[in-house]
């Protein structure tokens, strides 16, 4: 039975690169199909009710028999079907720390940061909503920089963000980061301990793909992609 | 072995309602704190550095053992700690709607509903910052009917909102519905599928302290804990 796995994301989202990055991880084949989800005829909403990516497809002969929509679908279709490596510890503490962290990413700092920040440098962008406002900029930036604190702090005593593994949380908070690094927003000089934990995620075979990713018309700091940066 | 569970919660917080739905479901017997998370002072973050409810904390005799912050972590820890009842379907694709509902309430709906409707009739009323918008309360209105006219699609051919059986979409649906009909702001009589899946729901046990709650200053829409409304 021939199966066919495809990833119908945006480069540049977030919940997209969580997506790849545990499909990575877990070392799933699949295809990609990029959607410029914010054009109304961009056909995810066929997909997807909430018009939103990432929605992962899987196809057996040649029928569609599973769409996941949402990143929490893909994530938990993942855990129910690929048991190795398993993105959490075994520990309870370490689980809840996991998703802690993970919940931590997806709402605060989404609100406090990229709601400002990644709308004034991307979604304005694509959107042709005009010039960055900056007081918006310089308000995301401030929150950006109590949010690196709050990982250093953690990172100063922890391998990985939930403990002693590599889990949904690094790879929760690497997805935010890694954009706005993207856009040259990361402070690194500043946070050495995040800096050093982000470069070891940059090196794993699942995050390549990321560092790959051009958008059009909006060209990477000179460090995206360098793994010694 | 002593195991002492405390819920740290705010009554009207629709993620609070979704830890204490699940929680009454799997009929785990737990103790609850009430916490008024938006005072500095509230002390909750001793427990969550994000100082969001929900906060579950199991104690055995007498110590910390584990502090689950978060609603995916007191969802993840009881999906790993009591099996029975299951909140979701075996079928990978019943698991796929569960999860991808269970999203669309607590990211689209909070954003297009909640963020307009809950903040002016209730976050404004607690923080103290004047009277409500009428253009954002009608805004809130609008989508919270776009809301419920897609629900009424789903519900006209299914008993739950992910397929044949009881979820946790329908817990999350459910607590973010029934913190606006506490504020009289559900428009049931155009969506009868809705209501009567909300019916449903309202004479399960797990749902019974929901329509206990009470908060000081704030009367309950007249119909919120009838169960024949």
């Amino acid at each position: 039975m021939t199966q066919r796995i495809v990833l119908h994301h945006f480069p540049l989202d977030p919940a997209s690169r969580q997506a790849r990055l545990a499909l990575g991880e877990k070392r799933v084949v699949f295809e990609e199909v990029v959607v410029r989800y914010w054009e109304p005829d961009c056909g995810l909403d066929r997909l997807n009710p909430s018009g939103q990516p990432p929605v992962l497809v899987v196809e057996e002969a040649g029928r569609q028999r599973l769409v996941l929509c949402e990143l929490t679908a893909v994530l938990g279709w993942l855990q129910d079907n690929y048991a190795a490596p398993a993105l959490m510890g075994d520990d309870p503490a370490d689980r809840a720390e996991a998703r802690r962290l993970r919940q931590w990413f997806d709402r605060k700092f989404d609100y406090e940061v990229n709601a400002l920040l990644l709308h004034e440098k991307m979604e304005k962008r694509l959107l042709g909503l005009g010039p960055p406002d900056m007081a918006a900029m310089r308000a995301g930036r401030e929150a950006l920089r109590r949010h690196f604190a709050y990982l250093e702090d953690i990172l100063k005593t922890r391998d990985w963000l939930a403990g002693r593994r590599l889990s949904l949380a690094d790879f929760a908070a690497a997805a935010h980061i890694s954009v706005l690094d993207y856009f040259d927003e990361a402070p690194w000089a500043a946070f050495p301990s995040v800096k050093t934990w982000y470069m070891k995620l940059k090196s794993r075979p699942c995050f390549r793909p990321l560092l790959a990713d051009r958008q059009p018309g909006m060209a990477p700091s000179s460090h995206y992609d360098d793994l010694d940066f």
